[in-house]
């Protein structure tokens, strides 16, 4: 059974991935982002991280949403794409991939418009197929699993669950039941009861633990 | 079928719940919020809206979220329901459907744990069996629906669905198709063609319609 250590699969990821929801404020992201040079960023976020004195290794979008001097100053490692069918976290993800990278954290990824929020935490179900990816936010990290899997935690630790698909899923260690899970509420509200929990599922599902 | 109005500052629900995420920010919620006298609080937003000079009719949830200071100052108006099935947001709701309040805007139920954010608006789904009610906030609106509807719009508008059952869905005045639906971010990105467009479904799904 696959083990997920307490933070992050990737303490040393291969590639982050920063997107362009709200800039990470949390320390935990932030030092992640601060020890990885491998940092390819959605060009919405490109402006603010390169205010921080940072230079991403690429810019993936549609171009559109980084200022004129940074299009300008960084037109060798902006890689635009206009395609439609995907946002721009997709068109990164689908970067590093290319460029071999697989073991991945996803940064900045929520906040602002909720519908990109929740889109973006669903793609997390697509990537698992080609790479160890997590989501890391201010509150926690997110978790895609499609298998049986154990997680380390602690006692009291906030966890959600959310089923993806209409498969079984059951627990061990966490205070309340799974229950059916056909509305992503009734996986909020539970709480590790041990230093380490198990979620089976035949299915896809994605974990969420707060720190 | 039913017909959704853009949401304005002219609408005038019969009372807002107030939730403990993020404080309203834009316009269009501080100003629903302003002209609405039936404001319930979740125990976690109540010092901050008493903070902006304003009195909540109730505050609802476990009341371990507020100053000792205004615990003490609206003990008259606490309601605290220790109850673990139901997060402060239901039971905020179900304060509501008591006082027979059934048109029902929902502010301030998303950013902070993106977990409760998820919960929240799927709770709509629930929530629409019993009264009028849609959530506002700082980037658009969420709607739930369980039948064929007609959204007011207007070209270019962005547009949202998430479909929550396994029915079919289909659109009329959108830019792309709605496909089988089966992740939450394969509903993104959509836009509206017109003044209006249609959604059609024997299911439950929640349309986001940002401004």
């Amino acid at each position: 059974m696959r083990k997920y250590p307490l933070l992050t699969i990737a303490d040393s990821p291969s590639a982050i991935i920063l997107a362009n929801g709200d800039y990470p404020v949390h320390p935990l992201p932030l030092a992640l982002l601060a020890k990885t040079d491998y940092v390819v960023c959605c060009d919405g976020a490109t402006d603010e991280f390169v205010s921080k004195g940072r230079i991403p290794i690429a810019i993936v979008g549609d171009g559109d949403s980084l200022s004129k001097l940074n299009k300008k100053q960084f037109a060798n490692i902006l890689h635009s794409i206009p395609d439609q069918e995907t946002n721009d976290l997709t068109k990164a993800f689908n970067y590093c991939i290319q460029q071999d990278k697989k073991d991945l954290l996803i940064l900045g990824a929520t906040g602002k418009r909720e519908d990109h929020t929740l889109g973006n935490i669903s793609l997390l179900i697509e990537y698992m197929e080609q790479a160890n990816v997590e989501m890391v936010t201010d509150y926690g990290v997110f978790t895609p699993i499609s298998a049986d899997c154990e997680f380390e935690s602690y006692p009291g630790q906030q966890i959600s669950i959310f089923n993806l698909s209409c498969a079984t899923i059951s627990q061990e260690q966490l205070l309340f039941p799974l229950p059916s899970l056909n509305n992503w509420w009734q996986g909020t509200l539970n709480e590790s009861l041990s230093d380490h929990f198990i979620i089976r599922t035949s299915g896809k599902a994605i974990v969420f633990r707060a720190y």
